[in-house]
């Protein structure tokens, strides 16, 4: 049985809807984030880092959106959730993932969480300011040469598709407006109509 | 034939070191940043982020340093850069890389790259004070909890190690005293001590 350690309105997101779409059995445990849950001794044992996603497997926990995505397409090689038989397909939606969780989250984080980066409180509403900018860039970048469409990689739905998804329904309060972005947009509605989403997204707000 | 864009002194040296490590017969193109090459039109048509590591390949290019180090793995599979049949551990190594690019090499780019994330002076220089902070706690974590040893994974070198070994180098010129963190230390020895690392630092100072 699989456990995720799930933060509605964060990228653990990706791996719950990865993890229907895998139709894996699995358990949600959720993180109480509000109340400090993962500053907990309990949670740290689980994830040192304190963050989620975190996933409990019979062979151990793994950590970090990137890693649980492709582990969970393994598990079920037969949703062909991503290219495992070809190299360069597989790197190509590597390098998708790769991008979003180290530029597209990293700009984003910047609005609710600059006191990672920096003490002053000058210094955190300069980041804040500059959060719509730096997603713009990011989402140009993306819909121009990226998102192949319909899905992430083209035809085939992967792994890809929910983790743009649960970074994409942050653009709004990230000040940038999604109709900018015809494809992403159009991506955002596709996966909305998903029934691993709909359930999703209905179980609590997300 | 492939092609690796590279400039001395960023994260594409694991990429690099990778490429010796796979004995996969490559071209270097060392990319003029103090010149502005990484955002010339012809750049930008290689690789639109306008960054290092980029690697042509017959099929196309293929950048972000996570995706690249599994791909060259997955090109010399006798070499054994990765446990490619065995999900989760290969899950274990895919997570250590992600944290090297979401959060390790984010800590570090607060220092020389602040003005990514905010515009005021008074902002970079606050960045820069907390790097040394933030570069040692990702460090502890590294060594308390990640970091195997003699490898990243263990007995087994895999690609995970020129990467650790990449960012590691950062760490003087980050504030960091590497003594604190004694298998980190002896990492950089061990890698220090391998031919494909003594021939990739001769040719040009990295």
């Amino acid at each position: 049985m699989l456990t995720l350690f799930h933060a509605p309105g964060t990228c653990s997101l990706a791996s719950l809807i990865t993890l229907k779409e895998a139709e894996l059995a699995h358990a949600v445990h959720v993180v109480d984030t509000a109340g400090g849950e993962q500053n907990t001794p309990a949670y740290r044992a689980i994830n040192p880092k304190g963050r989620v996603p975190a996933l409990k497997t019979e062979q151990g926990i793994l950590t970090e959106t990137p890693a649980i995505l492709i582990y969970l397409a393994q598990l079920a090689p037969g949703k062909k959730l991503a290219p495992l038989d070809d190299p360069f397909a597989f790197a190509e939606l590597q390098s998708f993932n790769s991008y979003l969780v180290s530029t597209v989250h990293v700009a984003h984080a910047h609005r609710p969480r600059g006191s990672r980066w920096a003490d002053e409180p000058s210094s955190i509403e300069d980041m804040k300011r500059r959060v719509p900018r730096n997603m713009h860039e990011c989402y140009t970048l993306i819909e121009n040469t990226m998102l192949k469409g319909p899905w992430v990689m083209g035809e085939a739905f992967t792994v890809a598709d929910p983790y743009l998804f649960t970074i994409s329904r942050w653009l709004e309060a990230d000040g940038v407006d999604i109709r900018d972005f015809p494809k992403v947009h159009d991506h955002v509605r596709r996966m909305s109509d998903r029934p691993s989403v709909i359930e999703t997204l209905a179980v609590k707000a997300g």
